[in-house]
This record gives structure tokens, sequence and C-alpha cells, in this order.
């Protein structure tokens, strides 16, 4: 077995998501069972286009924050489960809204609901499940959690039509578009990770921590993903390179080419993000412009600024075996290809 | 004032409404500042969309049965309003999503939120105000009736998306075209009544009494709204006569001639149904047909039973002025032009 053992410290950072994954697969299986119990409906276009979504492909993140954090907090209950099933509806009700806003034609590497069952059955089936998401979180039985995730709902509506109207007006500081991700990104995954600190009553400092460490960790994260859509390739990532610049979306590489460039660059990304499509020449010129300036690296590298303020968050609880697997999804959010 | 005097039992009955409204206007201006606070944004859009659909045009009918609900339970204590505020946002958001569905071109008198702001921002806006309409619902500090509006707001979309079904199939019985009313429209107005029953602490029996008075009264309402697009006029209805029909919608008018109808009249409908869109001569041609089969008056008379249920819940309650404006409220959604 020379070749693991060689392969090995690269393999293990890159499987930080499978340990945390293996860790919590008696709990990640329960919560599996609850998505699929409550996305049922006798409106058999409920099921079918949830399936499409949420039960095929998702890495499941949130949810195993969801969990992990309840370890981590010492919780013994269930509402864990329930939460878990909850943050994981939500970001599929908003995955199903953002194919509209979008346009996007693949999601996890499949067409888009929208693309297979039309705008309204994605509008109205987001809704459900964002319902769902609601009647799960009062079986916790705990108005906080209630409060905190109905706020990050309204955050994260509030960021996307932030980002919406900021495409308009291509006027975007860099600092504005961190204002937009952690609104639209790390809003949930700070949640996700914060509402176990609730259901498990720690005091506020630590539950302030948590936050901090699901709020950075979805800075990095999105960063991540703006970075790669200028970079990776189109297997791996699960949607096409280019993508967000084909649908017009401002992301950090060309806040950063802008912020960077001259006036004549930003008469052309203003002229270009004003048009309504943009083509493979178009791409191409805006790659050259991001390559320029080194906008993919430096976004890279604020991913890992956060992500290491993440891993600092965890410092004010004991270490354990949760802890490093947590801090570990820290390395594998920003060195990971997909 | 002898005009008055003769036209006193018919304007009484029309102004039912308006006497609710007269009754409740200090809570309602209440409820109307709260809804104009919590839709506020720095993201301007979300003020500007929610402006024109919410602080706009609205009868305010929800969140008033809402406010004469708590007053008939008794209820002496503030979260009404609160209540009252978030039925109105989940209603917003539910037409806000509607626009999308229906791609009707006017909404309320004024063109629908998604002509002006596109479909992508009708879509955000409705789940920000969602999302807040949870926000009011927590701060209640009753898990029921977040349990109740939760539930609520599931089955809402899973009507909708009941009806965009049956849109596709034309397959559709009175009895199914009730359950999608029930839900879509129905199930809302029973529990902006029940929620005021809960935060007053009645007991089951009145409970349940005011969330039927609000399911009878919500079938009542949304079978003379169907009754008045194939009857009414566009400027009383603030949309145009055969909206329903033009959108492709089946509603009760249509499933009762097509009930009654012969095989060649159910090949017309499903002809035309089909169609991508629907001209002024197929609108000729279904009115003929719902003229021929009675549909709009036995739909009507489908509307005055319900109205005549909702009354009856309401006998659990002692006499009061209150139940006396609640009741005929169910006179004036019948006799309603508009």
């Amino acid at each position: 077995m020379v070749l693991t053992t060689i392969a090995e410290p690269r393999s293990r950072k890159r499987n930080a998501m499978e340990r945390l994954e293996a860790a919590f697969a008696d709990d990640l299986a329960r919560v599996n069972a609850l998505i699929l119990e409550r996305m049922q409906s006798p409106v058999g276009m409920i099921p079918d286009l949830a399936a499409h979504l949420v039960s095929a492909g998702g890495k499941r993140l949130r949810p195993l924050i969801t969990l992990a954090s309840a370890d981590l907090a010492g919780y013994g209950g269930d509402a864990h489960i329930k939460l878990a099933a909850a943050v994981e509806f939500i970001h599929s009700a908003t995955l199903l809204h953002d194919d509209i806003v979008d346009g996007s034609p693949l999601r996890r590497g499949k067409p888009a609901a929208n693309r297979v069952w039309g705008n309204s059955a994605s509008v109205l089936v987001g809704d459900f499940l964002f319902a769902r998401a609601f009647n799960l979180m009062v079986e916790s039985e705990r108005l906080r959690v209630l409060d905190i995730l109905a706020n990050a709902s309204s955050i994260i509506a509030e960021g996307e039509v932030r980002q919406l109207a900021a495409i308009a007006n291509l006027d975007m500081s860099e600092s504005e578009y961190m204002q937009i991700i952690e609104a639209k990104t790390a809003e949930l995954f700070a949640s996700a990770a914060r509402v176990s600190a609730v259901i498990a009553n720690l005091p506020q400092e630590q539950e302030l921590a948590l936050d901090r460490y699901g709020r950075e960790l979805g800075l990095a994260f999105q960063l991540v993903d703006d970075a790669l859509d200028y970079a990776g390739t189109a297997g791996a990532l699960g949607k096409a390179v280019g993508d967000d610049f084909r649908e017009g979306k401002l992301t950090m590489p060309v806040a950063k080419a802008l912020q960077a460039g001259t006036a004549e660059e930003a008469a052309f990304w203003r002229r270009v993000f004003q048009k309504p499509s943009r083509d493979d020449d178009d791409l191409a010129q805006a790659m050259a412009l991001i390559t320029r300036h080194q906008a993919v690296p430096a976004t890279l590298d604020q991913a890992r600024m956060h992500s290491r303020n993440a891993r600092e968050a965890l410092h004010v609880f004991p270490a354990s075996d949760t802890r490093t697997l947590l801090s570990d999804v820290c390395g594998f959010v920003v060195d990971r290809s997909f």
C-alpha cells in the first residue's frame, strides 16, 4: 500500500468532508430519512421536483455542520436531527429560487429544476420546502431557534436582492461584495452551527463562537466557489466554467479585477455586464483581465484567511475529535477543486 | 336623509367591510405601521417593491379577520397586531410568487410587480416578506401559532402546485377543485382567525369554530372571485375579465361547465387550455358554454352556502357587536361586485 502511504497527507486533507460524513453517518442517515419523509406530498410534482434537487447530489455540508456542532456542544437530545433537516430545506428552497434568478442551465451537474418543471413549479416547491423547514423548527420547541433561522432567511433574501441590484449598476466595491456573500451564503452556515449551541444551552460565548465558525467558513466557501468559476473544470464543479460570468453575476474575482484595473477595463466590464448575454469571446477577455490582476489567487488568499478565522473560532471549545473534524473542514473548503 | 334611509338595507350590507375597518381602525393603523416598519431594508428595491404591493390597494381582509377574532376571543394583549401583520406578509409573499405563476399583467388594478421589477425580484422579495412574517410570529412567543401558520404556508404552496398540475391534464372534478381552493385560499383565512383563539387561550371548541369561520369564508371568497372573473367588469375587479381563462387557470365555473357538458364541449376545453395562449374568440366560446350551463350562478350559490356555514360557525360565541360584524362580512363577501 505504498501508493496510499505516499498520498496520505494530501488525501487526508481532501477527505475531511468524508471523515465528517463518516463520523456522523448515523445522524446523517436520520436527517436524510427525515428529509425524505417531510418532502412527501399527495401532490406528486412536489416530491418529484424535491427529489431531483434535495435527495440527489447535495454534499449536506450545512446539516453536517449542525450535527457536528451539536456534538461539540455536548447536546444529548434529538432536536439537532430536525434542525439539520430544516437547514437543508432552507438551503434547497434558496437553490430552487436561485435557479430562476440565475438562469443557469445546470445545478449540481444536472439540469436545473426550473428547466425540467418550469419556473412556476420551482417557485412553489421552494415555498413548500421553506414552510416545511419552519414546521421542523417548531418541533424543536425553541423560539430562539426559530428567531435565528427566520432572521437568517430574511437576510439571505436581502443579500440576493442586493446582488441583483448590484448587477444593474456595476458599482460594487470588494467590501460591498463581502456584505452580499455574508448575507446570501455565510448567514445560513452561521445559523446552522449556532442553533446547535442554542438547543444545547451553551453560554453566549460559545454560541457566538459557533456562529463565527459557520460565518467564516461560509465566507471561505463562497469565495472559493467564486474563484473556481474562473479556474475550475466543468465536470468537477457540476456547473460550467464561467457560469457566474455568463449569468452576469458579479463575484469577487470581478470585483478585484475591476478595483485593480484601468478606466478602459472598467468600461469593458460595464459594457459586458450590461449586455443581455455574454459569449465565449467576452469570457476569454474577462479571463484575460482576471489573470492579469491575479484575481483568482487573491480571492483564494482571502478565502484562506476566513478559513483560518473559522478554525480560530473553535478554540473556545476543548480539544476533541469533533473539534478536529470541524477544523479540518476549514482546510477542505479552501483546498477542494469542486 | 330620506335617500339614506331607503338605501339602508342594501348599503348596510355593502358596507360590512368598511364597518369592520372602522370598528378596528386603531388596531389596523398599528398593523399598517408595523407592516411599513418590517418591510424596510437597506436594500432599496425591497421596500420599493413591497410598497407597490403591500402598502397600496390591499383590502386587509385577512388581518382584519385576525383583529376582529382577537376581540371576539376577548384577547387583551398586543400579539394580535403582530400576527395580523404576519398574515398579511404571508398573503403578500404568496401574491408576489403567484404573479410569476399566473403571468397576469395586473394585480390590484396596477401592473403586477414582476412586470415592473422582473421575476427574480418578485421571487426574492416574496421570500423576504415570508421570512419577516416568521420573525413577527416568533415575537408572539407562541409555538402553536408558528405551527399553525407554517403548516398553512406549506398547504398553500401544495394547493398552488396541485392547481398547476391540474391545468396540465384538465381532468379535475368539482371536489378536486374545492380541495385546491381550500388549500390555496381558505387555509390562510382559517389560520388568520384561529391564531387569535390561540393567543387568547380559548378552549378547543371555540378555536376550531374560528378556524371553521375563516375556512368557510375563504371558500366563499374564492368562489365569488372565480365567478366574477366570468361575470364582473374590469375596473371594479382590478383585473381584466377572463383573466383566469386567459392564464389557463381552471376555476369552478369551468369545472361546472365541464362536468355538465358534452364530450364535444370537453374536447373544446381540453384543446383551449392546452394551447399556449387563449384569444378573444376562445373567451367568447368559453363564456357561451359557461352561460349555457349556468355555471356562474351555480358557483355563486355554492359561495352562499359556504358563507352561511361561516356565519353558523360563529354561533358558539355569545352575541356581540364584533360577532355581528364578522357575520355581516360573510354577506359582504358573496354580494360584492369586486
